[in-house]
């Protein structure tokens, strides 16, 4: 399956982080702390991989990639979790702002990166979040251009579901939260329209780079873009 | 200090249960999966007694009434949890609906239990939760009686702040949820004035409610209306 981003829309699509039970306590404690940027829709308990969000659902195989990261480094990008299962892994499932997109659609506002057939861009800033013993560091942010008569209704829209991250983090001068727009974190660099506006959400992949940062000796998430995409409509988890 | 219902307007109050360790991660999933009974504004680490909650916090002592439970049975009312604390204890703060009181009066809309000099009534349900392990059991709820045309604003305002619980989980007939308004679980019988609709917002007590449930050997809660108030207004955390 391609990226998700675009696709079944209505339906709640989430980030996932799989870490071994040492971290989970840290690690929940953090996201408890940051529910901006790490919005949790599930934890599921030591070793279990079915989740509640969608029925029969195995996160071992369920989304089409994922990383494995040993001691922070990407070791490898794979399709399938089964050989590599451990009894003391911990999934943590976030919320994601693919979810409203096409709510902001339906309000005409129009998804650039969408419309030019390239990948949502991501930043890095300089937003610091709330530590938790080693987990700690800056807020990764998803950035869309919107015509300046509508970016009062994408926030608007945007706030009412705080698990898929809310309302916007920032409006306006990228500078202000340390983004230079040529300079995407992960995706590409988008193209402005005469009008258009930087808007900053929260974006899920904050708790992987978080968890990265962290040097966990061994972690899995999903593929930036192949998200876990749930049975669930926005509105029955707001 | 007496309860804080109706003090400290604006800011954030929030509900305790303190559990050891080897449960934590089973009552995080739980709360993860129940958000709208159990919303979580903070997770403590093993052992730690402060909070980003406010500023030189000490859960041991800033609550003004603790109850202690060992097997699921009230053991103990105490002031201070100093002598007793442990280094396998993890606080979970959630949000409570008294925080978004003086928002709905500030709208003009009545809250009878003040009013009456009484204390807010909380009832059990029929709406069973997610289970999580040894985990479950039913919501409960708060009601407040308020007048028919100011339901609706009731609920929108309400709902705009999900980690208090957010909108309303019932609006009227009170046996659709498995509730007799004569038969309170904690706190009083309120007086319904003519033309006034009962109204259920999910409570805080029910994570306590579903520990105790559970039998965990040794638990501690904040003492129902006795809350712990934060440093927070409810728009820094929405």
């Amino acid at each position: 399956m391609d990226q998700t981003g675009g696709l079944f829309p209505g339906f709640i699509q989430a980030n996932l982080v799989i870490l071994p039970q040492e971290y989970a306590i840290d690690f929940a404690s953090f996201c408890t702390r940051n529910p901006k940027p790490c919005p949790l829709l599930d934890i599921t308990l030591p070793g279990r991989y079915d989740t509640f969000l969608a029925s029969g659902a195995d996160l071992r195989t369920d989304l089409s990639k994922y990383h494995i990261y040993k001691d922070g480094k990407l070791e490898e990008v794979v399709t399938d979790l089964t050989a590599i299962w451990r009894n003391d892994f911990v999934c943590f499932l976030f919320g994601c702002s693919h979810t409203f997109e096409p709510l902001l659609s339906s309000a005409g506002i129009p998804i650039r990166y969408q419309e030019q057939g390239l990948r949502l861009s991501l930043y890095d800033t300089n937003i610091e979040m709330l530590p938790v013993g080693q987990f700690k560091g800056t807020v990764i942010v998803s950035m869309r251009p919107i015509p300046m008569e509508k970016v009062t209704r994408a926030a608007v829209i945007s706030a009412r579901y705080p698990r898929m991250h809310g309302g916007p983090l920032h409006i306006g001068d990228p500078s202000l939260i340390g983004v230079d727009l040529n300079l995407p974190y992960i995706g590409d660099k988008v193209e402005f329209l005469p009008g258009d506006i930087p808007v900053f959400w929260a974006c899920g992949v904050t708790p992987q780079h978080i968890a990265l940062n962290a040097k966990i000796p061994y972690m899995i998430t999903h593929a930036p873009g192949y998200m876990f995409v749930t049975d669930f409509l926005v509105e029955d988890l707001g």
